[in-house]
């Protein structure tokens, strides 16, 4: 590896510690590959010396899925930032995986695509932190997640052997080992390139603002649009609180007096978007709707996204901290989970505010507070703990788009059997049985069957 | 398992030896389970005595997945057809693996949903072995493989243990083991129960018939409607051979003097829909089509589709057999490869007839011949090996549906690097170390690196 491309200045290493999210780890050295076999190399090295390693890219992730454990090697791609090849004809690009989301769209944007999934933090969040997550966003509701826009990855596998998952072409025979890689958070080794699927930029688009009087209209009208047989671009919920806050904020042009607003996107030909907003404004308006508008032009179109991607900002004007959950319901549930999102806030004495991709019921309960406030720690994780049980219990899964990794890693027992986590175990020890890759993740201590008695207290896999 | 329910008579021994491709298998015994812990009892029995196992559904593969091959135990699960829950609101359903496809889409019609993949011989196939094969149908063009339909599944491990994978809300965390299970030709074990995603009926439907002078013409015509913003439910194109024989079968309407037939169909809110009929009405004028036909009503409509849904039968009338290949190519090479295909049969004095799933770049050529000529069979080979090198040099991929089976298991090795084969086998091994799930199939002798050397002549996993 060249010049200046690894480290263990105490300085460089507490910087990457940790991700966005709160878990604090320790790393052991750092480096920052310039290509893929810099990457191969440094898996190599850090195996040789017996020590795990850890992919990062921006560290943006809020569950701690690239906060080091174990004293591992972090290995970060933000070096590794080259678009490297599009084929517009074919809507495919190959990627390093340090590429920047947005960048990415940027750079296609002259050809007529993008990259869909559009995650809040786009602008600064990596293509490849994307496909360790299964990254989602406002516009996945249509275009569905991650997994169904990277068509192939060349990993460096945890025992530092290369490979190709996936194919160029749909629906390549064999195992679907891209769309396990896609999602496993490290856990299966290090994406060197990534072929992504590009989308053409539709030839019409409507952003609309519709606003209720509370947030059970606002959730039937969800339902109600898809009953429609309308499948928005996007459909993102606000509730009051994250409103206002917002509207101080960057004065989106939200109104000030609603209890809950609707972003609502569709696209596609002119008559079939005009179809769209009908059926929408129908729904919303039977539904109570106290305003429905439609963005005149593509500044007003602009100017209600930058209220929505800006609410994790906003939210700073009222307290310093925030912990944001994510956790997915059924789209039936919406509703019920919601008010009990608010009980569960109130009896912590805890301010809760809510913003999210209400078209997939991918709830962002955020709790804001702050952190010198003795003993709020222990109300923050107690509130976020019973709200994850309140999703599970509704039939929900605990993380939309976050990923599990060490926030949430002890959680999956709530949502699967002794079985189902020893089915997951068996893949990883396929991969990693050394648990080598990004140790301590994902999969809860205990996830093999027999494994509380075979493993000596205190080692991780 | 109950009085009945298993065999080893000779009879049925034969009726299970080979699926509707063309290998023969041997199989040492024959059982019916009538419930999920029939299922795992059967797996456990065989593995107690040694024996390999493999599932089966209606056996309508084309690629052998279900041919016994190494004498195993066939589980026949067509028993086990019922819908056991259905949740309208949800739009899920829990079913068992022998519910024939179509029966699932008209057991729920009643409510406004259906099941989306619609393969062909929807008729007949079932459930199980549609996620068995990851099948596709002319409908997936927009709504995804079988894949995007499935959200969990239970299963019996090859090794008798039971897991549930997937989960019913969407994006559960940790691997997507539900994703590698689908497509995975039994090869991953045996599925008990499987919820399915039912998708609401569209609230209008349109279905147009464009006929064209030249293969090249309709194939612009696919690209130039996906290039104009549209993404039909289907896109079916058939060539003038096909045409002609499916008219003097059914007498679909389809024109005679056509050198290719464009079925398009286009759902949504009916402002939509007349968009989606105008754009691509232009796009095929500009490619100069002769002949564009919007079906006046439903009964035109399903003569339209009958008449794709009959071409398999249809050509009986002009050979006793035929050998149905299945691959995908970039949409952008399908002139390109039609051309080579056709050369290819000219060069085997061979009649190859193409009816084939466009807009997903899914080729179907369809090589008829009569079995009782001598050295026929070699021919038919041969062209088909070539057809299927033309598809992949093209960047296309070795089977688009109907799987690799036993026929296309030593064509991997065209496809994937042995580096990518051994994370394949890591995978089978993970779940089945002793090979025992349908055996020799899918992935070639040769997957792990160096399993030439370690495993002796004969032997297969």
């Amino acid at each position: 590896m060249g010049e200046g491309r690894a480290s263990d200045e105490p300085l460089e290493l507490a910087l990457y510690a940790r991700d966005a999210g709160v878990a604090v780890g320790r790393a052991d050295a750092v480096c920052f590959p310039g290509s893929g076999a810099e990457i191969a190399a440094a898996v190599r090295v850090a195996r040789r010396h017996g020590r795990p390693f850890v992919a990062r890219g921006s560290g943006t992730g809020l569950a701690g899925g690239s906060t080091p454990l174990g004293d591992p090697v972090v290995i970060v791609t933000t070096q590794m930032n080259r678009v490297l090849e599009v084929d517009a004809e074919a809507c495919v690009a190959w990627v390093e995986p340090g590429v920047l989301n947005l960048d990415l769209s940027r750079e296609v944007a002259p050809l007529g695509l993008h990259y869909a999934p559009d995650p809040s933090s786009q602008q600064a969040c990596t293509i490849g932190g994307n496909v360790g997550t299964n990254a989602g966003g406002p516009h996945c509701l249509s275009e569905g997640v991650t997994s169904a826009h990277i068509l192939a990855v060349d990993v460096v596998l945890p025992d530092g052997t290369e490979a190709r998952l996936g194919s160029l072409a749909p629906d390549a025979p064999g195992y679907d080992l891209r769309g396990c890689f896609v999602g496993s958070e490290g856990t299966m080794g290090i994406a060197t390139r990534i072929a992504v699927r590009l989308t053409p930029d539709p030839p019409c688009v409507a952003t609309m603002l519709c606003a209720f009087d509370s947030v059970e209209a606002a959730a039937a009208t969800v339902s109600g649009v898809i009953a429609a047989g309308v499948l928005p671009a996007a459909l993102e919920m606000m509730d009051a609180r994250i409103t206002e806050a917002v509207e101080d904020f960057v004065g989106a042009g939200y109104p000030r007096d609603a209890q809950a607003v609707l972003l609502a996107e569709v696209d596609g030909l002119a008559g079939g978007v005009a179809a769209q907003v009908d059926a929408i404004s129908s729904v919303a308006r039977a539904n109570g709707a106290t305003l429905v508008r439609v963005a005149a032009d593509d500044a007003e179109r602009a100017l209600l996204w930058k209220g929505r991607k800006s609410a994790f900002g906003a939210i700073a004007r009222i307290a310093p901290d925030y912990y944001l959950h994510d956790a997915v319901v059924p789209r039936t549930k919406l509703v019920d989970v919601l008010r009990r999102v608010y009980e569960i806030a109130d009896a912590h004495q805890l301010i809760v505010m809510n913003v999210f991709h209400a078209g997939d019921g991918n709830l962002h309960p955020l709790l804001v507070f702050d952190r010198r406030e003795p003993g709020i720690w222990e109300r923050v994780y107690a509130a976020g703990t019973e709200i994850l049980d309140a999703c599970i219990d509704a039939g929900g899964v605990l993380t939309g788009e976050h990923g599990v990794g060490i926030e949430k890693r002890d959680l999956m027992a709530r949502m699967f059997s002794v079985d189902d986590l020893d089915a997951q175990a068996r893949l990883r020890d396929a991969f990693d049985p050394d648990g080598a890759a990004n140790p301590q993740k994902v999969l809860p201590r205990g996830s093999r069957c027999g494994e509380l008695q075979r493993v000596p207290e205190g080692t991780w896999i």
